[in-house]
């Protein structure tokens, strides 16, 4: 018991005496490359008084893409996985699909041949998954999804497949006082019922495609319906657009990997004083994924000249990434087992060491 | 010198003497009323941690409207003013609004007849003069006309028309971590170029009616135009459809005034746990106007009569404010003279005093 109690206090100064160790490096899964130190420059010019890049609090806004900039976005966007999971929950219900493309497809499990019919065949898709619920009913369908649908390639959990790297740019740009925001083309309702949990981002602060919805009263209980018709589709021009109508601020720092973002980049880098522009170049086909200029999914070919042209910082994720995902909460758990097992049984063995020369001090 | 530097000295303990004792009332403007006492009770157990009220930081949304909640609205909302100063400037580029309805009433002079044309009048005007600019020109137009133009009747800046107890409330509110939103049917950018500066409401936390705005590039630098086409109505069923889209988070307190708001008060009500909804009721035709159910602006008709019935805030305003408007910058500055130079004169009254003593002692 009495051990027990040394033990804690002795594993407790062991994680004090670790932690500022930590503090030195808040980003510590990207090598010391050079986009580690332009991000780390940036934000250093930016947040000293006095300094001419000075930047007050209020002007900090950094937005970031989603999709293959803040988590991954292969074989497909993972909201695709969202809408076929749902075709197939909601099946019983619309047995007309059995024979209507491209649902019947999607409930052979055929994905291709649902896809051919481009972005028609999306929308229809979307809109078929997305609207007819309450915003409530939809918070609460998308949480259940997000919490037990699993990656086909990898098993995990979608949100376990988010940059380790990115979430501790986030949280190193929070500790210098920026507000980050995400600007993605993905549904502002997909994204919005687990930012915060994962990336540390509040509903207000997702900005993203949308359908319309509409306001009632059912029995007296007010709902917003979301109907099936588009809103607003944020991604290209649509991000600065979006941007604009959400934040009503510039920001100063723009984070995204394809042509997607190109609009934001653009709009991000015209703004008078110190800008940085980031972008997530995929070039790890082990760890993640090897794409750019000729990819159906998160193509990075007009936005990869410009950088080259404009001096926009590229991220090397082979080569600036020690860690691509997080490491797996059971992995970690697994780890600190181990960890506090080891200091245990140093801490025995110093003890019975210390009695034994105590007891050889006394003969 | 000295006597300066001393006087400097008891000027600055005179002043810390004075803070705590404003400490203890954050909303002085505010008579000690029940509308207070509701606040306060409110605050103090959604932020009291254990409670069973307790509402976690991330979720202390408050929304207020802005026309008759946080700044006055009379003899007609604030932005017509804007649109007509806006018509009188642009005239000389628009020789055709001579002969050409609403136009031509209003550089007559005629407001009366222009606003004749009811709400389709009202549309023409504002796309005339709120599109066709970037929305850089278009900050900067809004910027040099709210810093100069005055209202007709107190001869006052528009923003020297906010309410005291308000801005009083809404820092009340952040000192409690809450996010203070604006949810207004006026225009958002009129509003966001002057916000953060009046009310300390950041740009992102501005929400209100748009139009739609267009991505360009002239000679190569990015601009958002703005188009002569409505994106938004954020007014009645359109404030709960906007706060959504913007915060994605029910409010746990809602202000406003108006039936305009109705549709905000039923929807942040009826979320779970403590809500609180408040009224500002225009009840002083003294010190600013009385106005209610009959009136052409921020009409209070239907909300008053549910207000009663659900148990909602009224505040009225006669009754419990003490203070309508702020005190005017030179006002404040002539008050602060006059407290200094009576301080310096007791001062100095004391100090010859206590040099007589000293000299009757030595005598």
């Amino acid at each position: 018991m009495k051990l027990t109690k040394l033990f804690v206090l002795a594993a407790l100064s062991v994680a004090s005496l670790a932690l500022p160790a930590f503090a030195t490096d808040p980003m510590p899964s990207w090598n010391d490359t050079a986009p580690k130190r332009a991000i780390v420059t940036f934000v250093e010019k930016v947040t000293k008084e006095g300094s001419p890049d000075f930047v007050p609090v209020a002007e900090r806004i950094a937005t970031f893409d989603n999709d293959g900039c803040l988590w991954s976005e292969q074989p497909m966007y993972f909201q695709a996985f969202f809408i076929f999971d749902r075709i197939k929950q909601l099946a019983p219900q619309h047995p007309e699909w059995k024979d209507k493309e491209p649902f019947a497809s999607v409930l052979k499990g055929d994905i291709k041949s649902a896809l051919a019919g481009g972005e028609h065949a999306l929308i229809e898709m979307g809109m078929a998954t997305h609207a007819g619920t309450t915003t409530e009913k939809f918070e609460k369908i998308v949480t259940d999804w997000i919490t037990t649908a699993k990656h086909p390639k990898t098993g995990r959990l979608f949100t376990e497949m988010v940059y380790q790297p990115m979430l501790e740019l986030l949280a190193y740009l929070r500790v210098n006082s920026f507000k980050t925001f995400i600007v993605s083309g993905g549904g502002i309702e997909f994204m919005r019922p687990w930012t915060e949990k994962v990336y540390g981002i509040p509903p207000e602060q997702v900005i993203g495609s949308s359908i319309k919805t509409k306001f009632e009263l059912r029995d007296g209980k007010p709902v917003l319906v979301r109907l099936p018709e588009i809103n607003f589709i944020d991604d290209k021009q649509g991000k600065p657009v979006g941007i604009n109508q959400h934040i009503g601020r510039r920001p100063i720092l723009a984070f995204g990997n394809s042509d997607g973002d190109l609009q934001m980049f653009q709009w991000t880098a015209a703004g008078q004083g110190s800008r940085f522009i980031g972008i997530v170049h995929h070039t790890d086909a082990e760890r993640e994924w090897a794409y750019d200029r000729k990819s159906h999914v998160g193509r990075l070919d007009k936005a990869l000249d410009e950088a080259k042209t404009k001096g926009w910082t590229l991220v090397n994720m082979k080569k600036d990434w020690n860690r691509v995902f997080p490491i797996p909460k059971n992995e970690q758990q697994l780890k600190q087992k181990e960890f506090l097992l080891l200091t245990y049984k140093r801490f025995k063995f110093s003890l019975e060491k210390s009695r034994l020369d105590q007891k050889s001090c006394r003969w």
